[in-house]
């Protein structure tokens, strides 16, 4: 009988985040505050994330120590499952190997806790007694709520209006795990109070939430705001999963010539992959491919410039692709995937050649998603998708020329709550993407003011 | 660092299912003809599931092999993880330990595929092309319509068709794993046009779902149909539930004082409770609680007679204890938990003084359901709050009688697709059901025509 996944015991989690920063051939160009030209100080980013974080963020360590809390958190539901996709190499008729590891055993349902439930215990030992943030479709929102929740912090998610009233799930998953949800724009922030005078009816935006909820954090001494990708603090607390994957696929007698993860702001891909291009980096051939979406294709077609990670511009100075801090992305179903920049960490690595990005249109990323439910039974997220359309890919080209190879991907997350967009599909509502080249004719015209890198 | 949770290697899942009905103390009263008022044969049956499921549901056998072909589809979640419900115990501050069986990480996030996925490979086996079945609120039919995916069977699931149009989410799960679901009352069968013409805006009912399933399944030489819960076969199918927990509490050095489930047409907690009920035949002392709601009390105040296992009179005669085949639930949102009857199996295990059955309002049990997905993150299914429920009194009580006692409970299912119902709740718009006395003297009068039990 052959084995069809692997789990770890609890004794065999990963104790150390892994830190890429440290491995990297060249450096990764540092971010810019934008009134100075030059690096932020700690201190610039004092009133926005606990210290014990911002020195997280700029650490140069190549191993940062698990907090025992974190662990025992963790271990709901780490270390999660890696599967053989059996199912899906014999619908391929595919000579070689398929692995997943299965991110969506989480009670929030995807890779998020795994930085949400470390964020929320940094914010609880800096003495931080509540979390705002931003939510799109709920993803980040409901894994920051669950992790406040185990920590008895207050949680407060400014969820974007137009996703508010058609996504109730992910709403009501936040507000089960005892945190605020409001939508965004509210009349409780000036920035929210902006957008309402000019449209009382506005449906909110990503770039709105993340300013609601920046105003609120900086004006409470007890609160602090959060990010649940993008930053390199982010990264660090994602590696647990390709951690954990190297020691399964060792126990399944494997080792991927491809790792392929989706990325939108970089966290679950780089989970999977920065622990495996450590190794890329000392020498081993691996193909690492990141599959973003065609209407928002930060990696294959964005310039690489600095920009702003926020649309209203207060953030820090970015190292990384992007579309421009004013892109204003297709309603695809992948809402993870909708934002403009990439994480410097991804955008650094793709810079040097250690990934290749590809982008799927969403009618063949939910084709492939189809196709996975029913032939390994679990319906992935819309998000997660791209990965396995990329999957199929690469499967195909390699039987076609005549190679076994192994490939892993990141099962980011479950689709129990996209159902919608499964419906979309498979009654031919789905509209394809593809991003108009005067797109990046604005990108490039929007870095233009900006400090060039290098 | 104190062990969270178990999970089995793939070698040591059950190569057996259990039959309780090898070792009841006394024999359990045998279902009944209605036209004949003797035991049906196996040919009575053979127009409605194929005989190899048939002669299952009568096999006197202690053990029944798995084949191979359903171990290996169980493999894609089995075995599944227990738990030590270690925030719950602090929350409670209980000197005891709670554990619990995870059955919510199946690919229809219940228990439902242990039965859906053996069903599915008998039909197969036997030569039938297509299942047809019913559902209420999606459950089982989303489970089945994976099963049948998964041997590339047809599925059909006549959903209710109130629940048809409110809860579209498993409905979309049947869809995602290519299932036909349709709206019942339909117009394609004879008992549905029967209900149309009286009520053309019908919302229909598990009754008249149960009917249009038999009657398509009856009428097409290639399509049997199939059901979820109540019969012998089916309760066999869960108990590798029981069999996991037990290897499980062994490794955790325990051993259930007390084994609670929710119980509606029984099977969850026949899965996990038949195989620790072996061991309370053969002398352990362990208290057994079926938790049921207060709104369909079958066991706590239903009597204990022959009665009809659908609504329409076209099943045989089962011996249970039932609120009456005519009985019309009230719209609690465990649906799940709304079946007039009780499986023989357990309905007989409760007479002979096995289980102790509890009853518990739905008010009580959603406080118990938040209660959990706030201290041990996962969201529990609506049925399975009735568990939590019972639990969290079986703790309390122990508590205050000074034992530290070991609860074990069976997770029936995750509330992902089930959070409205939490969000009635959160926002005090849950209403409090306690069946009227009236409602069992109609029960009782509608036992009267019936053969009587022994």
């Amino acid at each position: 009988m052959a084995v069809k996944k692997v789990f770890l015991g609890e004794e065999f989690m990963p104790k150390q985040w892994y830190n890429l920063n440290a491995d990297f051939p060249s450096p990764m160009p540092p971010p810019l505050h934008p009134g100075t030209g030059k690096p932020p100080t700690p201190e610039d980013f004092a009133p926005i994330f606990p210290m014990n974080l911002v020195e997280q963020e700029m650490t140069p360590q190549r191993w940062v120590d698990i907090p025992q809390e974190v662990l025992e958190i963790y271990k709901i539901w780490r270390p999660s499952p890696l599967y053989r996709a059996t199912g899906l190499e014999k619908a391929l008729d595919y000579p070689g190997q398929i692995y997943f590891k299965n991110e969506g055993v989480s009670p929030a349902g995807s890779h998020k806790p795994n930085t949400a439930v470390a964020q929320a215990y940094y914010n609880k030992e800096f003495g931080v007694k509540n979390i705002c943030t931003e939510t799109g479709a709920g993803q980040w929102g409901s894994a920051l709520a669950f992790a406040c929740q185990q920590f008895g912090l207050g949680c407060k998610v400014y969820m974007v209006k137009v996703s508010y009233n058609q996504k109730p799930y992910r709403r009501l998953m936040m507000q089960t795990w005892g945190a605020s949800c409001v939508a965004s724009p509210t009349d409780t922030t000036e920035a929210g109070r902006k957008i309402l005078a000019k449209d009382p009816d506005s449906p909110g935006s990503l770039g709105i939430a993340i300013s609601e909820a920046i105003e609120e954090a900086v004006q409470r001494d007890d609160t602090r705001y959060s990010l649940g990708s993008v930053l390199n603090h982010v990264m660090l607390h994602q590696t647990v999963i390709g951690q954990e994957a190297k020691k399964q696929m060792e126990i399944m007698g494997a080792y991927p010539d491809v790792v392929i993860g989706c990325a939108g702001g970089g966290s679950n891909f780089a989970g999977l992959a920065f622990p495996f291009l450590a190794d890329k980096i000392a020498g081993k051939q691996i193909h690492v491919v990141a599959a973003e979406p065609t209407s928002c294709p930060t990696l294959t077609r964005g310039p690489y410039g600095y920009d702003f990670g926020d649309t209203n511009q207060t953030t820090p100075l970015l190292p990384m692709h992007t579309l421009g801090h004013d892109f204003v992305p297709a309603p695809i179903h992948a809402g993870g995937l909708r934002y403009h920049g990439m994480a410097p960490m991804v955008s650094h690595a793709v810079n040097i050649g250690l990934i290749e990005p590809r982008a799927y249109d969403q009618i063949a990323t939910f084709k492939a998603g189809l196709m996975f439910a029913r032939y390994e039974g679990f319906i992935p997220a819309p998000e997660t998708n791209h990965a396995i359309a990329s999957v199929i890919e690469v499967a195909k080209q390699a039987k076609e020329e005549g190679k076994a190879k192994t490939i892993l991907f990141n099962w980011s997350g479950h689709g129990l709550v996209d159902l919608a967009a499964y419906d979309a599909y498979l009654s031919g509502k789905l509209t394809r993407y593809e991003l108009p080249e005067e797109e990046i004719v604005r990108a490039l015209k929007a870095l233009e003011g900006m400090p060039k890198i290098g």
